[in-house]
């Protein structure tokens, strides 16, 4: 979790616009887009979730959470000030978790989330980080692709790999 | 290129072992084969390929690349250990690389692969970069689905990513 935006930085920092902005087809994310995505994770969802299980439990169901909204929020910022960004918005959230000084019996609390229903806080603190882990997958595998007509011969390899 | 060992470094080290060794199933790689596999790479791969192309041309075929070398190469060395070779390698051979001084029309030299017929010097050279890449992506969702359990409801939007 905290290493995230670091592992992010190195990956991306005064990489080339197309290989930031190269997606993989219609509705699919750049890397560009996924730093604004975690960003938005980081302002609307993680953190509000939390607080809604431990103030209010199953009372009070999730917001939805809005995968698009970053193609707006985004705008006219360049990817070093998202990544800045996010960097901030991630230390914050653990500086935040950190003070809750969660317990065994808080993990276990339960929310309602709008599609899944009932699940944890330990499952919503899960998800977070694996849904940082499938990002960092996802910009590995999209900038990969980018080399799709460069390497020729060799992406009969490289489709076994789901590319 | 020269980014990789770092990422992977910041991504892996002091986690806990089943984190590092955990992978998808039989024959399939955990964090901790890929360092190595990486470190195979730079040692029999690579440089031994690109030499190929520009010393015999197509005349003398690549020697095929054990994928599964690691398992014993790998043998009673620590993770720390394998990100500082694979670092070390990769310095070594970005140096080596600079100093041939590559023209446009190296570029275009052709070797043979035992497999794929003939290839490019290009075509090795970006190979190698979408090959890092693309194992970045796998540690990320490798890593990621040792939390299959622990993200309960969840894996509903997980499965979607093919996890």
């Amino acid at each position: 979790m905290k290493r995230t935006p670091s592992v992010l930085k190195i990956l991306l920092s005064d990489l080339s616009e197309d290989w930031v902005q190269g997606n993989e087809g219609p509705e699919t994310f750049s890397p560009y887009d996924v730093i604004g995505h975690l960003i938005q994770g980081e302002k609307t969802d993680w953190l509000d979730r939390a607080t809604r299980i431990l103030e209010y439990g199953t009372a009070k169901p999730f917001v939805p959470f809005d995968r698009f909204a970053q193609f707006d929020e985004s705008k006219g910022k360049s990817l070093k000030q998202l990544l800045d960004e996010f960097e901030d918005l991630r230390k914050e959230s653990l500086t935040w978790l950190r003070s809750l000084n969660l317990t065994e019996t808080d993990l276990v609390k339960k929310g309602t989330h709008p599609d899944l229903g009932e699940v944890t806080l330990k499952q919503l603190l899960s998800t977070w980080v694996a849904h940082d882990l499938t990002h960092i997958a996802q910009i590995g595998r999209v900038m990969a692709k980018q080399f799709k007509e460069e390497i020729g011969p060799w992406i009969a390899y490289f489709r076994i790999l789901n590319f």
